[in-house]
């Protein structure tokens, strides 16, 4: 199974178009330590010629660009995508507005919790993916699921979504709706991809307020992680005064600090684990900071674009 | 006033993600005849520090990392953006969603006719863009109106919008209302933007069906005018079996035969003339086609990404 981050940034990317912080300023020097990265998203594929995409960014035409393998080739009709389908983990702007660059008659398949494709289904831009084409798929949690390629046939790969803490996309907020703003267990979740002919497989859990214990169990002795990176500081946008929210209130842990995730994975046996989602604001996302080399210590990697990694 | 091209190409871009046809592939191939192209966008500015954006299409964040001086240099605060305000000249997906690059909480002014502000409201996906921080101003035809920049001081950038020959976007046609889907004449409009303080204009014409005597003379005479470009011929996309549509289908003229653009310009004196959203099928993308020859011989440009033109 072939894993390909085509985006390895939080929401709005690095740099930000408004972020004058000096990451993204680092980012605009072009400095080589300071890569600049599109919006969180993953490609996954069993041969490379068939693509399954996790979460569709914003920035979906680039990274297309980006990745030639994931764009027609001679030998394939005057109309095709080896895109297969497109597996959204939540509602997130960062996470479904790429959606609109794969219009309009092409065929694939949508996966996504019911509740992500009613908020689809109510914005009529997204009309633009033409239904006699694209079928959307409602994603059952704790249940594998065999994904299809576009035309039905079976694709050796399995998923299973399980939800994790976290909260309902922000321009989903309903601040009538007390502490959470109307959040419910599906809004954010996680997928096991698991590939059937080989066993392997891995988790790719973009988003994550916390790790409780029965999370540590399910991943412990896992291959591969994919693991939220938006932070490392849960205050760290307010310190930095580019923001006026913490982690916590954007549904996100913080890598560092007792309650973060550097703390949380400490014991766990995992073979490789990496950030993803990570935010422009996030000291480890440049290559010689300080905050880089304790990842490095503690065994986690920080995703790059067009990053693979087979399994 | 400086006018930089931040995208010329159709809808989807050049290349399109799906599309296999040989310009798409001479494009991915890196043939220097066939650079590729972003979606249809320009930026204006009188100073190169403040900015507007003409159309907010899918590739903006792309298009901002094209264009540096859309971004914030040093000296600017930790949150800023040199764009001021975001003019609509259609809902077209191409022309509206990149405003989703334009969150969370940075003011700027967005300008559009009062039936595309209404789908934008009536489209949640687009309450990232905070309504505490943008402002949307509704346009009327025919009327000159000043752009404001984001501190609501006037920018000496006055706009009038008119209507011209055209059809509702896409993604908002309603089959039951007859054979022009709902249109109204507010759907499809063309902007003449104007310094004030030298008196120097341009058109911007990213869509228009035909060219009736009342818009001939209207922009006869002119320094520059941005026009539709779409394809080469009204059925190519037919022709070259990429798709079941012609130009007039789809509310754009195109540029060769009886009824084209290269025609209907012949006998106007425009200083320059240049072709701006084209489709991945029209020939005369290619620099060394023979079309694009015709288009050379008759006076006009092909608009490419980061053109500049200053008048």
């Amino acid at each position: 199974m072939f894993i390909r981050v085509l985006g390895a940034a939080a929401g709005g990317g690095f740099p930000q178009w408004n972020c004058n912080h000096p990451n993204s300023r680092l980012a605009r020097a072009k400095n080589p330590n300071a890569k600049p990265r599109t919006q969180s998203s993953l490609a996954v594929s069993l041969d490379k010629k068939k693509w399954f995409i996790f979460n569709a960014s914003p920035d979906l035409r680039q990274q297309l660009w980006q990745n030639p393998e994931l764009m027609p080739v001679k030998s394939d009709p005057l109309r095709y995508s080896p895109i297969m389908g497109v597996f959204l983990t939540n509602a997130d702007v960062d996470h479904t507005a790429g959606l609109i660059n794969l219009r309009e008659s092409q065929a694939f398949n949508l996966y996504a919790t019911q509740r992500v494709i009613d908020v689809i289904n109510k914005n009529s831009i997204f009309n633009v993916l033409n239904p006699k084409f694209v079928k959307k798929i409602p994603v059952k949690l704790d249940t594998y699921l065999e994904l299809l390629n576009s035309d039905s046939s079976k694709s050796g790969i399995k998923v299973k979504a399980f939800a994790v803490p976290g909260k309902v996309a922000l321009w989903l907020e309903d601040v009538n709706k007390g502490p959470n703003f109307g959040s419910v267990e599906e809004d954010t979740i996680a997928l096991e991809v698991y590939n059937q002919e080989t066993g392997s497989s891995f988790y790719y859990i973009p988003a994550c307020a916390n790790v409780p214990d029965w999370l540590k169990n399910k991943i412990d002795n896992a291959d591969l992680v994919f693991f939220d990176g938006t932070l490392w500081k849960d205050d760290e946008m307010i310190e930095q005064k580019v923001g006026i929210k913490t982690g916590k209130r954007m549904g996100h842990i913080s890598m560092s600090g007792a309650e973060g995730s550097l703390k949380a994975f400490e014991e766990l046996q995992i073979k490789r684990k990496i950030f993803i989602h990570i935010n422009t604001t996030n000291p480890a996302l440049i290559d010689n900071s300080e905050e880089r080399k304790k990842l490095d210590k503690a065994g986690w990697e920080v995703a790059y674009d067009t990053m693979e990694i087979a399994i």
